[in-house]
């Protein structure tokens, strides 16, 4: 983070250090809510980025002011420097800026307008939104698109990476587009993958997710159900049977939707989301030969964290971390498991994985900005 | 609370008790918002009432739906009961129903219209807003009330009384028009009025009240300052030198600006409100001395509790009841008191209070209902 | 309420009523807890209940001073009255009293030594701790109590009845001894109790309880996970195939352990616990049909509330109420359902069942005192 | 943090970076509170330190176990990483490992005991304790140390250095012996120190500070009103007139009891600290005036922002940072001021300060590892 504060620190020594090569300029939108923040905030502590390579933009529907203020003031939390400045979106800017890849934190339908044009001009993009992650157009219309898509949708859409560094590592180091993946998906995909790749889940039988998460999920503009007496000392399920992650399930893990359901609470704490996962085991294990299996899957994987058994994931443990923790308890009597699953939504769930992604895009390691 | 959920218990063997005998009919206004629905909760529970002789109303600001529907569905807390419902606002309406009072939790502008109207027709009034509180027409100005007060109004605020039943029992006894004291002004009122009346206080050095309190004093629209995520695991000063209940503090205390000033703060909890307030004394006292005068002036209030040194007063302690309780540390070398009060802002801070007005305006127990 | 505070209140003019009738003393051991301070709060509103005929005490084990001392003190949110006092326990003075009725909120242990003892003194117990709920002796095994049970503790374990009032209505009314159900096993019983009873559940397939609790369910004694640091912005799974409460699903719900699992969660609030349950069902039903199966099972029932499609229960719908809300969702196609049964730990879940149950079996409505 | 999960990580390409020069070993003793685990955590991820020139320890008075365990067992949310240890505290490990500098997060009593022998050994030392913050021994009663101090102990006691950067930077580049700021004590210091340097603090009316404080302020131990039922919803004042940091007030700001008085809150939030300051000026100015003498005092100071005027600290900005954010308002017709003072009572307020107190001593840039 040596970077910030420049004008503030710019008569102290500071150590001089041979750092690493520096990236080609990239850009966020929609740095001004939730996940825009975390991508700033990450990014101004990542050793291939400062001020000098970076810029910040507004969303584009009005939410943005028509002139630029410096982004310490949209983000208190984050240090002065008066030269990092949020600017209003405009694609003029990002060619003068010479920007080779956008990080997109804009609402669904901003995303599934903008990308296209994006990529036509030459750019790479991270998409946090989920407006293209799906491959299947009905379950995609959970996002009631107004426009219709044409073909050059269709194409960027099978084009598109969903990106789980976990998954698709390969695809998303060449991808122009990754489609970041859902929070609740990802908690529910990195959990499941290595068992079921493994054949050790009886479908017949079904998977249950019970997933709780924290109300930063619920975006920044005020609503009834974002209200603090609302969310406060209560909780509450929501969209049962009808979450639009839904189908990120489906597709990434190649589940029928007799095969698994999902239910989401809204929990009274900032962030962090907990999936409690419900399943059988096709053979007879135990809890080591259950951990051991995870462990094999993600043995590349720097940030998913097996737990031992005694040692059940919790909120606490990965929020403001990059990390999705994992840990399953087995009644081998009755093979039933229960898998406890945990990452921080606006990182793992969203900035971080962005990051990640941004990461092994552009060839830089993939932990850098992230531990 | 036998009177409620008629439906579901009708059946059920109910004792044969001699009730005491039921009140005229009245009514709440604007009974959808937080003090409203307390309101509706006490009432409901008030011995003398019953949903027979209780009318509620919505806000007549577009808030409200254009039919009536269950009060349970508007406060899902509260028993089911489908013949206790909420109201479109309409003044014939009151005027069928045989309405003697009415009670107003509605929005300062909307007080300040209806009440020369709801006096005309006959009713006597209990609002809970901020714009009958003031007798100085400068410090009202603090509420931009758009229209311009003719005489009736001036003759109609010279007539309200400040409804803390500690200072002015007698008067609220007789009052047309109560004005229900504001969250934060009653907790520091309380505090003061006994060490002030005994000239105990050093007016010279004046007092310094820092008042923190929930965010259901914010009331129930969503804003930025009221989103979860603003307020939880946060503390924030607001209005310094500006709040609005600080003319409340001068009239009721009758201080000048110069000898009083008064900061509020922004709690991550729901509801209680707890004002720490800094004083010299005048001539020497110790703790207990402070504590007796404190008993004496409430020797016959009974939701003002003073407890003695060694257990301050803390939000635990007086949320969901209406009483305030007090403490106070002396030190007597150097004649300083801190003060400590505490009080649940939607009770002793609204809606408590204002029946408690309303007990004392009807000629009922004072604690009924209450306690 | 109007019994309370007599110090306080007694120089003011109280209406007169001619009351209900009073009841025979009883008294409550282990009042300090939090449930216990919820069966005093509760029992000095009753009105069959006043100082009069009410005693407190605190546990035997040593938590308890040696000297009697104000309820107030130790519960200092309840109005001050030095009348009412909590006494360190002794048989003696439970029989000076002519009590005839103990409600005891003590450790397992503790409740497990003394009922013989008060049963044999002609004493009607309730029992909150988990000690007699259970008719099978190999999972009463998991309170690891330390004594052997001699022939005498066999009956009257037979003898005991589980007190919820929706299933054991009669046996409850004729009790010598009830067994107060456990927070979370009421939770989930009142959910499945009318589709297990309407053989709607497929069994083969099981059930699965993803459970979440509030803090005050694990009691007042300080720990690790009791710790506010631990607790706040957190969720953790604990218990995980273990948990207590299961046998009493297994008992109440005529299920095998290969038909239902249960996994507790510790929410970041103080009280409530909701629960998601999941089932598929035997035969074709839409949620019309579910809620219909429920409002007839429980049309005599005051405390159960079904909620209609669209409004799901939360936690904030019946923290501080005897209420126990139910819903649920159906996805037809597959004919799984998701119910969610949400209920305050310490009232409807402890405290308040309790109250209920001394009301069925002392004659008095079901639902004084509680409503 | 390139450093951590060298486990997970080793097989993974890693950037070549020629680093910044690495430090002399180091030790943190009482890592598993929660200032030892932030300053582990800093620690881990700063530029001069790596497993390689740290080591951890426990505490001596058997809260530690007798064998090491990995970090990431004592704190969850730290990548795991089985090489990095928490060993039982022994002098001769010390030794072994060549440590030159000692952190330590340890108790009162334990650092008063044991900081004479580290210095004996030729060890500096950062005590984050209160145990060495108080030049005059009557004040350091407070703390009930129960050994005399010997003439060797009053030589240390003088020359200590009390560990605020912002005051004290030259001297503690030389120190042996750093005794690192009370938490409320650097958030008012802070606060206070650039008004009364310009003499602008009228002190025969005297300064009060009304502070606020998350709970882990109170530490690990579990006790009554670290519960969370005790924190939660609540609020409360503690120790009026007798806290320990008072003394450090005194020293620091050369001020006599009754210049200044003090009352901390406990907060219902995990971290943070908000001081509201009330104090009246010698003579008049503006806000913009009182906001340029704080901007000048700490010009060369990193970690100490200050506020315009309309955007007042508040705790969410500072959590999570090392920041002391000041803001002041200024009522210019009674020369009164209000001045909030926000920071993170574990980072600036205890571990992040002894980090930048680290850097000073040991040559480095202040804000290394901090940003």
């Amino acid at each position: 983070m040596a970077n910030m504060a420049l004008v503030q620190l710019s008569s102290l020594p500071q150590p001089e250090v041979a750092g690493p090569k520096m990236g080609a300029p990239i850009a966020v939108v929609g740095v001004a809510g939730y996940a825009g923040g975390e991508l700033a905030r990450i990014l101004l502590q990542h050793p291939r980025y400062s001020p000098k390579n970076l810029s910040f933009f507004g969303r584009a529907d009005g939410e943005t002011p028509d002139v630029s203020r410096p982004l310490s003031q949209v983000h208190p939390q984050l240090p002065i420097d008066d030269d990092v400045r949020v600017h209003p979106f405009s694609w003029g800017e990002l060619e003068r800026g010479g920007v080779k890849l956008l990080l997109l934190a804009t609402p669904h339908e901003q995303s599934r307008l903008w990308i296209p044009e994006a990529l036509r001009l030459g750019l790479r993009v991270i998409d946090l939104s989920g407006a293209w992650r799906l491959k299947d157009g009905r379950r995609r219309s959970m996002y009631h698109f107004t426009d219709k898509d044409g073909p050059l949708a269709e194409a960027l859409q099978a084009e598109a990476v969903y990106g789980s560094p976990e998954l698709h590592k390969n695809a998303i180091r060449e991808a122009r587009l990754v489609a970041n993946p859902g929070c609740y998906a990802t908690s529910i995909i990195l959990a499941l993958a290595p068992l079921l790749k493994a054949k050790l889940v009886d479908l017949e039988r079904g998977v249950i997710c019970d997933a709780k998460s924290g109300v930063s999920g619920a975006g920044k503009t005020p609503s009834p159900s974002t209200h603090f007496m609302y969310a406060a000392d209560n909780l509450s399920a929501y969209s049962v049977f009808g979450h639009r992650h839904m189908g990120e399930l489906l597709e990434q893990l190649h589940l029928s939707e007799t095969q698994i359901q999902f239910t989401p609470h809204l929990l009274p704490i900032p962030r962090g989301i907990l999936s409690t996962i419900y399943l059988r085991l096709t053979h007879e294990a135990d809890g080591d030969a259950i951990v051991e299996t995870m462990r094999q899957f993600y043995r590349d994987c720097p940030f998913v964290r097996i737990r031992q058994a005694g040692m059940l994931p919790q909120i606490q443990h990965i929020v403001r971390t990059n990390f999705c923790d994992l840990g399953a308890v087995v009644d081998e009597k009755t093979r039933r498991v229960v898998i406890v699953s945990c990452l921080d939504n606006l990182l793992k769930g969203a900035a971080g994985q962005a990051i990640q992604n941004l990461n092994l895009m552009l060839g830089w390691g993939e932990t850098e900005g992230l531990l």
